[in-house]
């Protein structure tokens, strides 16, 4: 077993400690900057996200001791937000003092200078400024995993997407009877996956606020048709992006958009905006209550991303198109979608 | 725009008749000796099962009008359950005076003398048997339907699997603004698919039912869990059964997973074996209450099916292995569920 430092005590970072310790890893959580109340309350009780205590066995670092977090550890778990992963690498990058390998629980792109990249290829970038000989031993998590839910210890299948054989190594050291593991070599699909899943969530949260708004119960076959949409449109993203559509067809893209459109912080988005409420505000409102729809960000970069593909690529993605158009360009949800389903899918 | 005969007049058949209506088709709509009493409360006001009335240009026929339904017809639309299939479908060709381009809404298996097999398989058969010098003109519906749903209007995706030109010169006539038609030469993939989920379906309820008799209220996970790996494993049996893996990972497989296990009668019968009842029971009291749950007696056919491909393969489907050791086996649905997840989805 490893000596594991695990960055960032949110959601993700805290729930990833139960089955690690479980598997007498020697685990250290390190809060951020902002993390710094969780980390206080989680020394003294239960943890404010998770509702929980923490493993006991877990030995907690405030933002300040990130040093010492990392001594002695084998490999590292970077488990923020995709808005805060750029500024806790660099500081780990200050911090240590040879390559590690790394698992990253971040779902997004990063922005470096003027360019969107995929978390990896920022990651690279600047590892190799930092550590000039050595090839970044790297995996990229996907798959459905709520943390809360990890760490209630239901069942959670999850895939990562590695690069190094250092990193393998560790794969096996992962799995418990409720946390599966599965790893495969095609990073640029689990992490566009990964990031994806979350704009198209906002597709699915649009849709149940405004048949919600209109006191329209059963719309079943929509929420299947832009679920099936949302996969189909993935796919076609992923290819474009070199990466392997197989991979969109798993857990990180079917598994992980089943879940986070079933629960979670941008599905909420999603219908709040269905609903009438205006985008920007909406973020900023569930951001002061802790709570980060991540897509929305994500909807950002993802337009500039596209950029690098060509913009053409947009009249193939029609409901990326129409999310795009109610989120960011302030356009009526009900005719967006509407407009969408009328154009799609027919052979006439 | 043509002469359509839909036969059956429950959920589907019905539903069906509102988007050929609007189109223009002359639609007739006739009941089997099951649906005498939906064709006479249909004439008097609301259909019981769609609960509102159907258009007002459609022409219903009883049980014992088949001939006068099919006079003049350019296609038919056969929309009966798995299990009335075949007494339809021969009845039909008795009356038949030619043969037409046929559509079925059928998702299922037939067992004709003691073989299973997919729908078009079994209607191939019966069809040379009658029209010995003609080929069939056949398409296969697939994709996320809600009967009640198409009926209220709402967006909708579906998927025919076709052969033949004469009924691709169909599809062009029916979609609407809300009812979206796509087609695929990939009949076996969509028959299998449409087969297929409603079994898993049944695994996705089976884990609400275990859930929700445990007192646990949050399980996203694992329903993520079991909603990919049923998608896996449905891609290994329609490869096995030579259709195409895309197929499943489309509105016929993905698409109607989705739907079905979100809402519908497979999924309710599943809870309830998941919650502990006696699947046998369980089936006959929803029937009595006429509700149909396909899925179980899909599950025995597949069984049965399988046994073409051989047996081993089930060691390669750990999902379809816990739902038949449960269903048809009366095993403890939580230990099998579980046993599926720890066993699965593990790279150590």
């Amino acid at each position: 077993m490893a000596e594991v430092a695990v960055l960032g005590a949110g959601y993700m970072g805290s729930a990833i400690t139960f089955p690690l310790c479980e598997n007498g890893h020697g685990v250290r959580l390190w809060g951020t900057w902002l993390d710094d109340g969780l980390i206080e309350a989680a020394r003294e009780g239960a943890h404010p996200r998770l509702q929980k205590p923490l493993p006991r066995q877990l030995q907690l670092y405030d933002s300040i001791a990130l040093e010492q977090a990392l001594k002695g550890t084998d490999f590292i778990i970077i488990a923020v937000t995709s808005e805060g992963f750029l500024p806790v690498f660099e500081r780990l990058l200050e911090t240590l003092d040879r390559p590690l390998p790394l698992f990253t629980l971040t779902k997004g792109f990063v922005e470096l200078g003027d360019e969107v990249l995929r978390v990896s290829e920022g990651a690279t970038r600047l590892f190799k400024e930092r550590f000039t000989t050595h090839d970044l031993q790297w995996a990229s998590v996907g798959g459905p995993v709520k943390a809360v839910e990890l760490s209630d210890k239901i069942p959670t299948a999850t895939v990562f997407g590695y690069t190094g054989p250092e990193v393998a190594a560790f794969f096996s050291t992962f799995p418990t009877s409720y946390y599966r593991v599965s790893a495969t070599r095609d990073v640029r699909g689990v992490e566009l996956s990964s990031a994806l899943k979350n704009v198209y969530a906002i597709g699915m949260g649009i849709c149940d606020g405004i048949h919600k708004r209109a006191g329209v119960e059963y719309y079943h076959n929509f929420k299947a048709f832009i679920f099936n949409q949302a996969i189909r449109e993935m796919a076609l993203l992923i290819g474009e992006g070199r990466g392997e559509r197989e991979t969109v067809f798993d857990l990180a893209g079917v598994g992980d958009l089943y879940v986070t459109s079933a629960s979670g912080r941008n599905g909420i988005f999603g219908r709040k905006v269905g609903a009438g409420g205006v985008p920007e505000e909406e973020y900023r409102r569930m951001l002061d209550a802790d709570e980060v729809a991540e897509g929305y960000h994500t909807l950002q970069l993802l337009m500039k991303y596209i950029g690098r593909v060509g913009e053409g690529i947009l009249e193939q993605l029609p409901l990326l198109s129409a999310i795009k158009r109610t989120v960011l360009g302030g356009e009526n949800p009900r005719d967006e979608l509407l407009r969408f389903a009328e154009n799609c899918c027919s052979a006439g």
